[in-house]
């Protein structure tokens, strides 16, 4: 829907399922976020098949990490099937980044949200924030369950690149708080599919996040 | 093969080819190496498919680096469908490797050989020996294109631990040089798999490595 900033982690794994949840919460919904369970579980096929059904735009969530070359030919494969944005890594550094940009829109992810990221990652946002700065992706993945770490990392991104941010819902984080950080999306995932009205609880959620906006 | 220290990278996307060619090789093998693209292309019944041809442990080069729910699931459907290890990053810490390490045998990369690994990988290739050392999985992956950072990484893991290094051939490693630096076993792909006769390829390669072992 033009305007809503809320972004569906379909994270089930039958094609089935998720062309039904994906249906039901369209309404709501700026654009739905696929993981590689899912392209296991389905095929590529189901990317084409979410856009058929819901209209909306799909970002492929690979986190690819590889060298330039096999992050190219998994890239090329993904977006060929109609994947709108792929999520990748700046961890490999800038030449692997750019073999994804080159073929299609990039989110690179800055930060993350689970304890293991304070060993490698959390040390190096600022240098992955730079990264982001020098290449221009079309956004940044940042956690939503630490608002804190969305404010600085809005303060030190070039303002043209949006932030993503997992983990509201059942991980902890508020949509309405950590939008007001800065960031220009939510990606929320159990609170929606798990569910026993997924297209309700989307519904709530894309309402609490326009009243953010109706702010700003 | 028994006493073989050659992996193949079947880097092709045609479930034929990569049936036809893991067929003409595997007398010279110790295992298969499969990637996302392969994945993708031919299902993950691709796995089973090379195991029953070949008799060979398969390899599946994810590069996993998700947290760790996202990798447990992930690596629970690759290791359901046949794949005997899986290659996952370090860089997202200690969690998203134990997720994959609980279901079966994992490698970890603890360098990488593109320009690009320069910026974030290799700074704390240190820190990522430490990690394996500390989770002791079944080996870690090294870039065969420099055998010196190949001998010093074996100085500093584990001796249980064993080191595969990606990169020779096309990529400018040889075998003997990377397995007299410490390497155990050697990954070869385009050198095979490009040739005009895959299977006298891989007899020579094999060839070549078996005098290194002959000398150690």
């Amino acid at each position: 829907m033009a305007g809503s900033r809320l972004i569906l982690a379909l994270d089930v794994y039958e094609r089935k399922r998720a062309l039904e949840i994906a249906r039901e919460t369209a309404d709501y919904l700026w654009a739905i976020k696929v993981n590689w369970p899912l392209i296991i579980g389905s095929g590529l096929g189901i990317i084409t098949e979410l856009k058929q059904v819901t209209g909306l735009p799909v970002i492929a969530d690979l986190k690819l990490a590889d060298i330039p070359n096999t992050n190219r030919l998994i890239a090329g494969k993904v977006f060929e099937a109609g994947a709108d944005y792929i999520i990748a890594h700046g961890f490999p550094g800038k030449d692997s980044v750019e073999a994804v940009m080159e073929l299609g829109e990039t989110i690179i992810v800055v930060e993350m949200s689970h304890p293991g990221a304070k060993e490698f990652i959390q040390p190096v946002t600022d240098k992955l924030i730079a990264l982001a700065n020098e290449l221009e992706p079309f956004g940044v993945i940042a956690p939503a369950t630490r608002p804190e770490r969305v404010a600085y990392i809005r303060s030190k991104l070039n303002e043209k690149i949006r932030i993503l941010t997992p983990g509201v819902g059942a991980q902890g984080g508020k949509a309405g708080e950590v939008l007001r950080a800065g960031a220009d999306y939510v990606i929320v995932g159990r609170s929606i599919y798990e569910s026993d009205n997924p297209g309700e609880s989307a519904r709530l959620i894309y309402e609490e996040s326009l009243g953010v906006w109706g702010w700003s």
